[in-house]
């Protein structure tokens, strides 16, 4: 089994190049540990961009919207980033600062799912992937619903991954330097469900997911 | 004063139009409250993407980093997306799962900071959001530090914003189905502060900022 991505032009990381990580492994987990990558496309030469929520499955990163909607026009290239901002790198000079983060980039052309058994097993995964076993409790999906629907995947295979999980690198003359240094982490948590007004039974509260 | 953006051709919002918002305040809020921005754009048909550190003084959003990166190249289109997601939405059906979110959009072309005075204010107020106050008390930044970096600055003049923060929208069919429904709120904050192992005297610890 291959363990690391090939590097191709593209996703050769050269500015802080001993961040990067093109493990399979490792990138698998930082698309699975978040809920919403950014999309950028090209159109005539203009930059778009769309924040919009993944999955993945096996070696495919998938997204969803309206069967119309531009972030899912296929057939053409596609820039995907995931990152997830950790914390404050303070350093005793401005110049040091940092963050430290997870943060995987993706290029490749997206294909439209047409399959109704897979696009319907692909919907299931991520409504799980929000919320462990919810699927099955739902009303049941119709037939429109799906239509209305569209679905595209994008294989994992040129994709980058560059990750900063340290304190401070600050310029030897400057340790000594009267000021706090460290790391202030972002904790980031599911608060107290609101559950909507108009319902007045107390079901059960949904499974909570580790992907933010 | 003008106090929304003109629509464009690129800013309309299409899908979801209710959500849509070109009111400047509501703008410089949610482009405030974050501390992360998506840089999206084109180097021959090919997207490229960013992750990348924001802040904002008047009219103008700023990035810095590298003078060489390639999300400092100016002179070309750029689309920039900085978002937070506050929720999940809970709903009876699938179909109507969604997320409660902030999120700007701007187009323009970026333009290189060349006045050194206004390179140096300006880093001081990047640092300063990251922590207030921080600035004065650092190691004082050097000629050639600030030779070495790169700053930008994009005006805010063609944006869009949209929002959702509401519990779920079902099918009026749906509204007696017996599973919870409702909104799973996102909290994020800063954790404990981890010193820099090696600094052996308590410095006051840094002040904390809103933006995420
Ligand atoms: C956290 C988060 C998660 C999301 N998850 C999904 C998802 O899983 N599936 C999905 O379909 N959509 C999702 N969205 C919404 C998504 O960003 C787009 O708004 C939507 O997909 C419609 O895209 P479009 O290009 O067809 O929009 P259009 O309406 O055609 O876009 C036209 C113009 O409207 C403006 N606009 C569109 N979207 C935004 C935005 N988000 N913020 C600011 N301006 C905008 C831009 O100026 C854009 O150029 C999510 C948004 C956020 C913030
Ligand atoms: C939360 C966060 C905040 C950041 N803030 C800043 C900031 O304020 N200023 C700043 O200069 N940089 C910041 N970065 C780093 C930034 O994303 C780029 O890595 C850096 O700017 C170098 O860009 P470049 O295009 O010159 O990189 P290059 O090294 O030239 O990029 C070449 C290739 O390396 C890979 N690559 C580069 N960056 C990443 C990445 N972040 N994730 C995965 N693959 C990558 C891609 O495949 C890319 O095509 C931040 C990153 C994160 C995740
Ligand atoms: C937990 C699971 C889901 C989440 C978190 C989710 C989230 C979202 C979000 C945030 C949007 C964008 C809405 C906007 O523009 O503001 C969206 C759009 C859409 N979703 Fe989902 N969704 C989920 C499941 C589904 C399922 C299962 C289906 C199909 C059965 C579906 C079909 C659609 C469609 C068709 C749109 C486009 C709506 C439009 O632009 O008119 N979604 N979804
Ligand atoms: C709190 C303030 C700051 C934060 C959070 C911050 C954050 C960052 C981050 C995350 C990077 C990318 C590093 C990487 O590629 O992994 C970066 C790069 C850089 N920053 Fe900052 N920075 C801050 C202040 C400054 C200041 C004040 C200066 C200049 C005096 C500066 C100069 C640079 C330069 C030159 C780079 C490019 C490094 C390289 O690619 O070789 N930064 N910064």
């Amino acid at each position: 089994m291959q363990s690391n991505l090939a590097v191709t032009d593209k996703t050769r990381v050269k500015r802080g190049p001993k961040r990067a990580d093109y493990s399979i492994e490792r990138i698998h987990q930082i698309i699975d540990a978040s809920l919403l990558c950014h999309v950028s496309q090209c159109v005539e030469g203009q930059p778009f961009i769309t924040p919009t929520c993944h999955w993945r499955q096996g070696d495919y990163l998938y997204w969803h919207g309206h069967s119309h909607a531009r972030n899912l026009s296929v057939g053409q290239p596609v820039a995907v980033n995931i990152c997830q901002l950790d914390g404050l790198v303070m350093a005793r000079s401005a110049f040091h600062h940092s963050i430290n983060y997870r943060s995987v980039t993706l290029f490749g052309i997206p294909e439209l799912v047409t399959d109704k058994q897979e696009q319907t097993e692909s919907l299931r995964w991520f409504v799980d992937k929000i919320s462990p076993e919810r699927w099955a409790q739902l009303r049941p999906m119709t037939e429109t619903e799906l239509k209305a629907t569209g679905i595209v995947r994008l294989k994992i295979q040129e994709a980058s991954c560059k990750v900063r999980a340290a304190p401070p690198v600050d310029d030897a003359d400057d340790y000594e330097w009267p000021v706090w240094a460290g790391v202030i982490p972002l904790e980031k948590r599911w608060g107290s469900m609101e559950q909507d007004p108009v319902q007045s039974v107390d079901y059960p509260e949904p499974k909570l997911s580790d992907a933010f």
